[in-house]
């Protein structure tokens, strides 16, 4: 199976390392970051690209544009690994739509063409038979978007709540756990490498939000946006908060949470019994699905992390590579 | 799709009742218990089936039996959920390979065959272009099979822990709330309805030795069997062991474990911390995938039930429904 990858982050570095050191029967062809390509029909020396990368910057040859790979490469899946933008969701919304419009399968760990436009991709790969998967997106290593369309498939969904960004999860066990302010323990996540210099997009709930709206997507298929999510970030909870809640054997996490029945999109901070479930620490990430017939099925692990989410990556090229869904 | 369904117990009934409540294209040509059955290629009438049963204590014509419904019916999936049987695999041992060699897809809850004859079993499934599909075989309604099979595909599994008995759980958890001793908390759960007359294959750590017997199957594929498996159970756990770990902020479960680099299978109780992921309550079961990409991944929920297990039966059907496997 051919592949060609778009975007040389952490993501995309994770995976093409990975797919360098295992033996999966994967051939890179393409690699482009947002200053130049490499094309190879008969595969991609892995390690020199990351070594010029390392040096120069740039993963190629600064005349090779990711939108020509995408548009004349020869590849079976398109890899979309750049980083997210909320408002358009380009460049990677274009190059998903060239990709499955030239009957190639697409992976992609992109939230933005997702959140913005998921029953228009998913009816575009329905109609040039070929798989869009995106496990990345959502959760990190845990497998929630194949537990959605298969592990629980013919349950009703009656609810998903969850934790689903690290970067506040870490910020809140550290203010329940040391009595730091808010300021104080964001200060630390930048430290840690787990906050970016400008937060806003983990802390006001945004990331949240996007993961909800294409959990949303993927159990009821209705279109639903951004638009539709209530949304309230950590950003003006207190260190007061989280002590008066402690005395009471409880911590303060955010929620994400779909309720169906009630029409209800939310992110929000909320008290949870230290015991509950949901209660992970540092920068885990879980999340609760409650059906008709499985009742809560709770999964905990990693959300983010270069390898953690090229296994979500590569989890999903391995489901193209051995799994023909009907339909495509 | 066209299935026939052997064994009508506690998750027979769960699965037919699914399957005439839902709308899922699935048509039941024919169903048997032990006592005899009913065949109709236009569908069979679950209600009728379901009150004859509970009326006679048969479901059908007692001139019918299961045999010939395997080897002559018309059905697409066999369905095969009758009484585990350890030491023969009987009789859904035959029933399963003359299914499969018939070209017949199966799904089943039924962990003797796939616990003594797995690699055989698969084989013959390949061989003939069909799925053999067993996720109700361990830990009830919790997806781990498909985690296994594709949500963590090409991670390396380094190991499995986890709690795959509902019924030994909340034994523990009983002895540990309330200072029970064993055989109260064993009497409780016979009142419950948790634990069979005969509570043996339970507490003794045989049921969870067979889940891990599949575990390691599932992902070694090198034909483990139950002599592989150092097992002890909790039978001989006294109510002062519980409260002495109590003392210490911890507790004890029955952890199956599966460390492929130490090569080791082992059932065993385990003094735990309280706070460690995998200490659920009551009968809930819990299961930790460690690997090299993926981290640690933790699911948790209900292990039993008749229509927690046919939440794992009906997603097995739907994945044959609608997902080829390379290989089919």
């Amino acid at each position: 199976m051919k592949v060609a990858i778009l975007g040389l982050g952490s993501v995309g570095r994770g995976v093409v390392s990975m797919l360098a050191k295992k033996d999966l029967g994967i051939v890179v062809t393409g690699i482009a970051d947002s200053r130049g390509g490499v094309m190879d029909q008969a595969g991609i020396d892995i390690q020199a690209v990351l070594e010029q990368k390392t040096k120069t910057g740039c993963c190629g040859d600064p005349t090779i544009r990711g939108e020509e790979i995408v548009r004349n490469g020869d590849y079976d899946v398109l890899v979309e690994v750049t980083p997210t933008d909320i408002r358009t969701g380009e460049p990677a919304l274009t190059s998903i739509r060239t990709a499955l419009s030239r009957g190639k399968h697409v992976v992609t760990s992109n939230k933005g063409p997702l959140a913005l436009h998921y029953t228009e991709l998913m009816h575009l790969a329905a109609e040039n038979g070929v798989q869009l998967r995106y496990e990345a997106t959502v959760c990190g290593a845990i497998p929630i978007i194949q537990t959605l369309q298969h592990g629980l498939a013919g349950n009703e969904v009656l609810a998903v709540y969850g934790i689903l960004n690290g970067t506040c999860n870490y910020i809140l066990t550290r203010m329940a756990d040391e009595g730091l302010t808010y300021d104080q323990a964001l200060a630390e996540a930048r430290e840690m490498g787990y906050a970016e210099a400008d937060p806003t997009f983990d802390v006001k709930g945004i990331d949240t939000a996007l993961k909800l709206v294409i959990l949303a997507n993927t159990i009821w298929k209705n279109g639903i946006t951004l638009r539709d999510v209530e949304c309230t970030g950590i950003d003006l909870l207190t260190a007061e908060a989280l002590t008066l809640a402690g005395s009471q054997n409880c911590t303060i996490r955010l929620i994400g949470e779909v309720i169906p029945g009630r029409k209800l999109l939310r992110v929000s901070p909320r008290i949870l019994p230290k015991k509950h479930p949901l209660v992970v620490r540092d920068t885990l990430n879980a999340v609760t699905v409650v059906t008709d017939m499985a009742g809560a099925i709770t999964q905990v692990g990693k959300g983010a992390g270069s390898v953690e989410t090229a296994s979500a990556v590569i989890g999903d090229l391995l489901f193209i590579r051995d799994c023909h869904v009907e339909g495509d």
